[in-house]
């Protein structure tokens, strides 16, 4: 019970620890033996980041400061910006994963006597729809194959067919296989039939644009496009909805009106929030401004994917999906059956890449993610380590 | 939108941003002008830190790497170590502030048809109430004064005069005023009438033993007695109500059976973790078994407030506790009807020590924390500020 601090970065990594014995911490983010450069994650996120989103992390703050409350305030305010959903809607960070947001959305817009749609072709829709089940809210499912986008004319169909349906939940970029569905089309759909919109915009927000969509609440998170640590969800809702949602939530920590409520009336969090990762989401914001917003870290995302795919394919690996539907923020290869993946994951993590070592699709695959703060570079430096591995 | 990034601590601090504009972080941790030392935030959390544990904020973490999984592995068996309960139980950590799991443990462990008890004197005692009714828990709660301890007797009277009572909710130490409960005493009159005690110890879980206790269920957090930054609740649970409580939580998000089924299956955490926040408790840990555990963290939390009660006491502030009941976490002092609390938060803070700006008990109080990476010197350092402030 008494093993020594190691600093933070130490010259080499000591061994791995065994769970629940050792020394807890071990460096991720310093090189290991023999790699050129610093460790990149290239997974959904957690991600790689900023120095200065982390450096934002070294100081205490209270959380009733009026210096913290006008951090909080100013980063709510530059995530509505980030949306470009305007006045009509306004920011609502939660504490917790993604996820939390997702259930605080869904638990606290969705009538108690409304019906869901949830529109699902991956992990992330199925996910909703035991939120939707697990919460008492009345829910229909419409699947997709996991290669294949959510088809509007399908859609169209459904709510043609069912006037009982208040509210759709879409995935914006389905990160079970980078998929990135039709927006723009999916959302006229909706609004054509007086429906009410919530997106799970997670891996999407911050550089995927909303193509004209006006959800009633888009879900994101701290560290996905918007390269913060992860910590907070954040709901961007339409404040009518919000307003009229007082006490429908089935739970007290996830009500996202009261959570609003809380904001509104002085700026501070209802409950505890993650100062440090608070601050680190709006120094991340100021870089997201600083490099040119959504359309510019959109770009980047896609020269890495290109970079990727282009580098992947060339050493015979096959991506999952199609071009028409590959989004930017995550590529799904196909395993190949000489191939031990947890090799690979391991030779590559020596090497100072970490790949992302869990599968959602049904295939047989592993995903390599192009968001964070990294460029083409980085994407040839695993694009050379894969190869190397593979002795090329 | 472009706003240039700060260093995270300049020399001196920049003008406080408006909400909405300018830069969104301003520094808490860089000594203000004309402060002699470091930042001190005397508040019940988020604290003053240690150094080495904002440190470990600084790296990237993949959370699905083996490093990360056995850090998480690591932190869970400390977190036990620490309660003292054994194999018997288990340590569930969950995404969110304290809140999050004291709901996402009143929502699993509490049977759908059972019915709860909770202990009130103050606004956590309250809230648990509010938790209960919200997610449909049959509840009663049993009042009593803010400065005046829970009373065993009439804990007994309640059990003996209600025999539906399946689940007794406890606040060991109620930030409210910094009462301490009589924990032993309580949990033997609960254990005599065979019901399931639910405690939250959310400050003083690291700091405060558990007198012999052993609850279903210990509320607790990352960022209290433990000194790690906020951003985890955490629930030490008994491992067979927590096995038998499958599909019992209202909430995905805050299902403690189904977080814990995912650490057990493969030490992963169910969705993103925070983790840059597991890995400053994990350090934080280190630094708790290395001063020496729960006996030691206690000893320094009692010396901080009885320096501080002495001082403040001095200057002519009266404790608004009895000594009798008053905690080693927090103290509340009256608010002398002359004195402008603004002003002297104002200019405390302008010095580098920030007070708890927020008051929750009916008597116009303010409140002062004992805990965190803090000793007698720095209450000492408190109480002359407060005392150059008066003009002493």
């Amino acid at each position: 019970m008494s093993a020594p601090l190691h600093p933070a970065r130490p010259a080499s990594p000591p061994p791995l620890p065994a769970p629940g014995e050792g020394p807890l911490r071990a460096p991720s983010a310093a090189p290991a033996p023999g790699a050129a450069a610093r460790t990149l994650l290239l997974t959904p996120g957690p991600l790689t980041t900023a120095p200065a989103t982390r450096a934002a992390m070294a100081a205490d703050w209270g959380s009733r400061d009026p210096r913290f409350v006008a951090m909080s305030e100013g980063m709510r305010a530059r995530l509505l910006a980030v949306s470009e959903l305007g006045e009509t809607h306004v920011a609502v960070p939660i504490q917790g994963s993604g996820t939390f947001a997702v259930e605080a959305a869904l638990g606290t817009l969705v009538p108690r006597d409304g019906r869901l749609l949830v529109l699902v072709n991956g992990a992330y829709g199925r996910r909703m729809v035991a939120i939707a089940r697990r919460i008492g809210r009345d829910c229909a499912a419409l699947e997709f194959e996991e290669d294949q986008a959510v088809d509007p004319d399908a859609l169209d169909r459904a709510l043609r067919g069912d006037p009982t349906i208040t509210d759709v939940a879409l995935v914006h970029c389905e990160t079970t296989s980078g998929l990135l569905n039709p927006l723009g089309e999916l959302a006229r759909v909706v609004e054509r039939h007086g429906r009410a919109l919530l997106l799970d915009s997670m891996s999407g927000f911050g550089a995927l644009p909303l193509e004209g969509a006006r959800p009633r609440a888009v879900m994101a998170s701290s560290n996905k496009c918007l390269e913060g640590v992860p910590g907070i969800g954040v709901v961007l809702a339409e404040r009518a909805a919000l307003a009229g949602a007082e006490g429908w939530c089935h739970s007290l920590a996830l009500d996202l009106h009261a959570q609003w409520r809380g904001f509104e009336a002085d700026g501070q969090w209802r409950f505890t929030p993650p100062v440090q990762v608070v601050a680190a989401l709006a120094a991340a914001l100021e870089a997201h401004a600083a490099e040119g917003g959504v359309p510019a870290r959109g770009a980047r995302y896609r020269r890495n994917r290109d970079v990727l795919l282009e580098g992947m394919t060339a050493l015979g690996f096959e991506p999952y999906l199609a071009p028409a539907v590959q989004g930017p923020i995550i590529v799904t290869f196909r395993t190949p059956g000489w191939l031990d993946f947890s090799r690979l994951y391991g030779a590559l993590a020596e090497r100072g890449v970490v790949l992302y070592p869990g599968k959602l699709t049904r295939a047989e695959s592993f995903r390599i993610g192009c968001i964070g703060d990294v460029d083409e570079a980085d994407m040839r430096r695993c694009v050379e380590e894969v190869g190397r591995f593979l002795g090329r």
